[in-house]
């Protein structure tokens, strides 16, 4: 599905060792919206932490419960302290991947949410994606090996059993911390060689790799960018049913997980 | 110098006690470049951490040393593993606040850096501004109330006898992950009313003011943005000396901050 003339990857979310076969126990769900996160933890029957594992002040929440043998966390950035919205976008995503890293210690990241697809691309609303790889397209720095960094592509940890297993669809990610897309955003994103577009995933991944720990993204097409209807009303008229679709997914990928090593994903 | 007509600012990073009239003991001050730190690190004599504080494998580098009575931090995000530029923008600005903050309860934060100037509100090569008020150019959220939390303005510390004492200037900081600009960020950039553009300040404040830890802001203009000179060119060229510009001014403002309380700044 990937062109050979887009962006090489700068490097593989993984130091996953060869001979690491024991299953998966904890995993850490990333979801930057509480209107995505809360079918979820329904469905998974976790509960909120009532003691924080995070410092005071800051408005991630953590549900958690064993579901199936595994570990559950979801992790959500919560709603801004003074203006009440979720805490969406590159900044709040890095901050709580790293800090969930650090606390929980998990065997994979899981990074779930909404998405624009390219319709070029074969995008619908609905679709489930599980990008092969994630990079940015608004972090343009036109300086030699600075604009790699910028843009920094990276593969996301490689499930090929679960993508024969499961119905899901298989892109690139481009993400920025803009709703909107401008000529400039469009530009880096089909350089990216891009099927969906997010606000957070490349920045997961470059938490996740920086402390070792595997992550895959499940991204749920709300709205099409290269199509007729503005994004915010698309989105948000989109929103629940799609996110309805996205936690299918996301079920469903957990079902696969339970009982089996990283490397047998 | 803050025209009226500019976008609200979310809150002020502090959660200082009026009664707090105990020393400054302990500052972190955040450079995103190891072109910018060195000089500084040189300056206060600061050892490079032998066990790092921060988990293995990021490339975060923390110099320490007691200067004045001060236990000065210079902490640096390091060069990229792979790629081996300086980790540069606001994901890694973040990620560093974070972990400086949860390590070393700093009293003050200080964000030095070099910015691009705009000629049109007054800033000149080599002018060193002590920002009022810091925000994001580069996440357009165009959903009511998600617009303000992208645009993230918030103001810096307030220090009125620091710049009554020292030669800095004033003016409001706008913070992107590119070093170009284009012309939606431009507007932006005139709507948060910016007279100084850099990559990491309002991550950096973002941050602060959840953890409640003051911060403040040095930036020294290495390139003017509404020039005639290409930008990455005006910045390598100018980076040496203005860096030499930006650590006399950091000095003195760390000389000024000895001994004083932090409502005394």
């Amino acid at each position: 599905m990937d062109s050979s003339n887009s962006t090489p990857e700068v490097s593989e979310i993984t130091s996953v060792s060869k001979s690491d076969n024991r299953p998966i126990s904890t995993i850490v769900i990333i979801v930057a919206m509480q209107a995505e996160a809360l079918p979820l933890v329904n469905k998974f029957q976790l509960k909120e932490d009532d003691n924080s594992l995070f410092p005071n002040g800051v408005p991630w929440v953590r549900y958690h419960g064993i579901y199936k043998g595994l570990s559950v966390n979801i992790v959500w950035p919560g709603k801004d302290a003074v203006l009440g919205v979720d805490s969406v976008g590159t900044v709040s995503a890095s901050l709580v991947t790293y800090a969930s890293i650090q606390a929980l210690k998990p065997d994979l990241i899981i990074n779930a949410g909404t998405a624009g697809g390219f319709k070029a691309k074969g995008a619908g609303i609905g679709d489930i994606y599980l990008p092969s790889v994630v990079a940015f397209h608004d972090r343009r720095i036109p300086i030699p090996v600075f604009d790699l960094y910028g843009v920094g592509s990276r593969k996301a940890f490689s499930t090929p059993n679960l993508l024969n297993a499961l119905d899901l669809k298989v892109g690139r990610l481009s993400t920025g911390d803009s709703l909107d897309m401008t000529a400039t955003d469009e530009t880096s994103i089909f350089s990216n060689d891009a099927t969906v577009k997010d606000m957070e995933g490349a920045a997961i991944a470059y938490v996740a790799e920086l402390l070792k720990v595997p992550a895959i993204f499940v991204k749920a097409v709300t709205d099409i960018v290269d199509g007729n209807k503005p994004t915010p009303e698309e989105f948000l008229q989109n929103l629940a049913t799609v996110t309805a679709a996205l936690d299918k997914a996301v079920t469903e990928i957990v079902d696969f997980i339970s009982g089996k090593s990283i490397l047998a994903l």
